[in-house]
């Protein structure tokens, strides 16, 4: 027998459930514990999706619990719009099913194949269905199903379906069973901590064994959603160009105009003219080397970039700082939204943030928080493009020391957010290296290493300042005393020549012939805001400032006046009374002020 | 309208090829020069899988050819088995087809997805279908097809085919356009340099552009074909032994003895016992449960690891080094195969090899080459697991400075051959991070280390030894002059203790008395294979030792003596005659021999 019609017999169809089974770890599911994570983060990136397609803000609930035996339930629960049933089993139990993958615009899944991989794995795992529960109106009851992958053909399996009553209006309920050595606790955290810093108008209230806690919304406003834009002329491959070609019934010119992005009339024209080709021609008869032209023409032609601020929603700049001030204890933080810009016809925005000092470690490298379409990516840090381009920046050039990574209490985030972000795996654990991104970000770390060098010299020449401030204040008590001895007088209160030395706010009340005069200056370098509390049994009532808010307990007057100081500047307030009782000012750090009392 | 029915009708089926048409850079094709390097080792890895099966020396033709207008035409012809007509658009024109996924042996293609996806990628790019040639049997005639795939469905298109005459009576050509930059020339090189180092029983035959060379085979014997074996208890999860299970009919304890390797009768009754179950029940009527139970009895129990002999095929230490030898100059080199090992129920084997010296780049890092299942890595060295466990050995141990990479005249390879080659992407570019296999990996390098830091040492001992050497044998000349002075004679002959100070070969020829003596020293370290040739008018008739061959010409008789002699012996021969003539020794470099004609 002929050895070809033996193997032959060999050769067959390989389902892409069976591929991806096989090859779990390239969707992220390498390790058991990892598969908890993946789940976790493929469930809540369809709740985001689904929420900002539905503009609700999203309120999502996370469960993992153990069961015990090394399984571990994962539940995920949003208030989206909802799946009907009719869709239930191919989203949740078919690979390559869904509904972004066509679209151009930016999204967090991409493929249709995040969660329903997370379904192949807990019944790889556990042998075990996946539970979806899913209302879409008020109207209407829930469905609640139980579903499958058949490996060998990629086709969903309905184990049990019902309606059922759900305290939900609308929303999505999905539960798998994993068999795991570990609810990955930490790395949870880590995950949802980073994912909340991206989504601050997202809401997640967290189970984890018998903990539960919430990273909450610090922002009450649903970003826009993607609208989803036509491809742009300068991305489309001639493979494709000739597919779309085939589909369409149009003249050329309005075949251009109808199915690019920034393909007008006059644009159309040029690439007619440019390509040799007539713009009356049907699109759908031109042979193969006519759309060769056509496509050379469609590349060379100048046609305006794509429009990034509809399909894009990048976090801005301001609810970056928002999100990172919530989870982290800083002492500068800034951040920089880049202007969109593109790569290969795909529209792409790098905002990045950089914070400094406060509570982080102040030795070793510096803590990055790579994020692409609004996701965490917590793997493969080494080889994505994100981490290069860090490594890339002169650190020392922004007073940073550095070994790859800068070094010291830095934090970095950066962001990419793209209608295609250009992943190296499907796991979506790191950006591959694509020039423009990558110039895109330096430019953006640049711009803030200027920003943290100007923080980092004014600290370091405040730090000398008060050090040399803090060198003549230790002698001035010791000359004012000698000074005092000489003139054989008591000696004079130096407080205020040492709070302006070392800049500080200085709160004096002096009291005299029935009359107070309370005194604030500030001698930061900073605006203050200023409680100033002063409690006697004075009521104050002719105040020459009126007091913001005043209070009585047993006769005594509690009088606080609210303002801002600014730096340099001074307040001063006097009322009719007898003084005593207590001053003091509220909402500035102790070692920034000095209080003097002279009626004391 | 609900939202829900709004989104429902975007949702839809996305074809695995449209998948990885829109994901290209996840099958190596991110750009159009790298495109022509993987669509060549996709095409080579096909050819050498086929003619192991085939058991045939491989010959292959690679051809990349500018077509003009940035168009490349690759072609890939073999001399294997062949493909027949029927399975010739699947195997080309559909992703997802083949025959070694479901196979659990070393193999280089894996998924059915490689040359397909060149396929798609040609498509793309010209818009232009493949031509495949391929003939099964010389008594049959050779098939020509011309093939696109049709991206929405994932399904073949044959858009002409014909029978041809073809001159090789078995094989296969495919010939693909691409459109690209470059024809990556020195990429591509040194992709089929790596590729004949460790497929030594190659031959390929390379025409670039004008230019036109051979990478030689330096064995014949065809390695044996990897047979698949079923899979190892320890390596299969939960859900597929549901399947396996469901499919069966046979009672519990035939099932594992049928279905998976290293299961025999007695371990068949351990892991039924073990779980607790019966094993005469039938496999297939077995609940999750009990399915469950079982499968924790599979893992726990002790059951031998899988037999790698026949399913792996190792390069062996010898061929490595002859393909090393061909392709590098090296001072040192050494080559380690390590037993077979397992992770998940896989079996793997590790092979490393380390060259030093000669042609190699004295300064900068080690050059490393990376191998899986005998197909060169060029890609992501940075994100594999052999980086990371050649960067882990302390090299400082051998002698070698270190900056991640060792740092000198290096050169790693590291093969690791497996059932199942746990690549961190489809474009196989890396291999994941795997504690077992990044163990053997470290065990075969630090046993080369052991040796190499054995050679730099001698070497260094030798080396000064032989600066020692050569300054006693400076004043020895002067010593002997002075000494002749004294007593009144002319010098002795002081070459013999130069030599033996040396570590060279020594040539002497003496004449006296009508008697001829010739004398060889080996004071080298090395046994050194001689051709000793002497000149002169004698025949040597009655030499002691018969010359290996003698001529004549004009009266004068060439006599070769050829023999083996070890470092530290000697050889000697003696006949009558008058002398004369010329003496040399052939085979051993100039600077190893010294030669004292003692009757010039």
């Amino acid at each position: 027998m002929v050895l070809a019609d033996e193997l032959a017999k060999k050769q067959r169809s390989i389902s892409v459930a069976e591929f991806f089974e096989k090859n779990k770890h390239l969707l992220g599911f390498d390790s058991p514990v990892r598969g908890i994570i993946t789940t976790v983060k493929e469930a809540i990136d369809n709740s985001l999706d689904a929420c900002e397609e539905a503009q609700v803000l999203p309120d999502i609930l996370v469960s993992v619990r153990k069961l015990g035996n090394d399984v571990f339930r994962v539940v995920v629960e949003d208030n989206g719009p909802g799946i009907i049933p009719e869709k239930m089993p191919a989203v949740y139990a078919k690979l390559l099913y869904g509904s972004r993958f066509h679209q151009v615009r930016q999204s967090r899944g991409q493929q249709g194949i995040g969660i329903s991989a997370a379904v192949l794995y807990a019944q790889l795992t556990t042998g075990r269905p996946t539970t979806v529960i899913s209302r879409t109106d008020a109207k209407r009851k829930a469905w609640k199903m139980s579903l499958a992958i058949k490996t060998e053909t990629n086709e969903p399996e309905v184990l049990s379906e019902e309606e059922i009553d759900w305290i939900l209006p609308h929303g999505t309920r999905v539960e798998l069973e994993f068999k795991s050595s570990s609810g990955a606790k930490k790395k949870l955290v880590e995950y949802l901590k980073y994912t909340s810093i991206v989504n601050p108008h997202a809401r997640f209230r967290v189970e984890l064994d018998d903990e539960s806690f919430v990273f909450d919304r610090v922002s009450s406003e649903v970003p826009p959603c993607p609208v989803a834009i036509k491809p742009h002329p300068y991305g489309v491959e001639l493979g494709v160009l000739k597919r779309m070609a085939a589909a369409s019934d149009a003249p050329l010119s309005e075949f251009l105009k109808e199915s690019f992005s920034k393909v007008g009339e006059k644009t159309a024209q040029e690439i007619c003219a440019s390509s040799g080709l007539k713009p009356t021609e049907k699109a759908s008869k031109l042979p193969l080397e006519a759309l060769g032209k056509l496509h050379d023409a469609m590349q060379t032609t100048k046609i305006p970039a794509p429009t990034a601020t509809q399909c894009l929603s990048p976090i801005t700049e301001e609810l970056i700082v928002k999100g990172m001030e919530k989870e982290f204890q800083l002492d500068f933080i800034k951040s920089r939204t880049r202007p969109s810009s593109v790569f290969g016809g795909h529209s792409f925005i790098v905002e990045a943030a950089i914070g400094y000092g406060g509570k982080l470690q102040s030795e070793g490298a510096a803590t990055l928080l790579r994020f692409a379409n609004r996701v965490p990516l917590l793997y493969q840090q080494g080889a994505c493009a994100i981490t290069d381009a860090v490594q890339n920046v002169n650190w020392k050039n922004y007073g940073l020391s550095q070994q790859g990574l800068p070094i010291g209490p830095v934090m970095i985030l950066v962001h990419v957010a793209a209608t295609n972000v250009p992943f190296t795996s499907e796991s979506k654990d790191a950006i591959a290296s694509v020039p423009e991104v990558e110039k895109e970000i330096t430019l953006a770390l640049q711009e803030l290493g200027r920003d943290l060098k100007l923080f980092l010299s004014r600290r370091d020449k405040s730090k000398l300042a008060e050090d040399r401030a803090r060198a003549v204040c230790s002698v001035i008590p010791l000359i004012a005393a000698k000074v005092g001895e000489i003139v054989e007088l008591p000696p004079p209160d130096t407080s205020l020549i040492e709070g302006r030395l070392m800049r500080r706010v200085i709160l004096k009340k002096k009291t005299g012939d029935g009359k107070i005069i309370i005194h604030v200056d500030n001698y930061t370098t900073k605006d203050q805001e200023v409680s100033l509390y002063d409690i006697s049994s004075d009521n104050a009532g002719d105040a020459s400032t009126a007091p913001t808010f005043v209070s009585e307990m047993d006769g005594e007057f509690t009088k606080i006046w609210k303002f801002t100081l600014a730096s340099g500047e001074f307040f001063e307030v006097s009322y009719t009374g007898s003084g005593g009782g207590m001053i003091d000012i509220q909402g500035i750090a102790e070692n920034l002020k000095v209080v003097v009392d002279l009626d004391v």
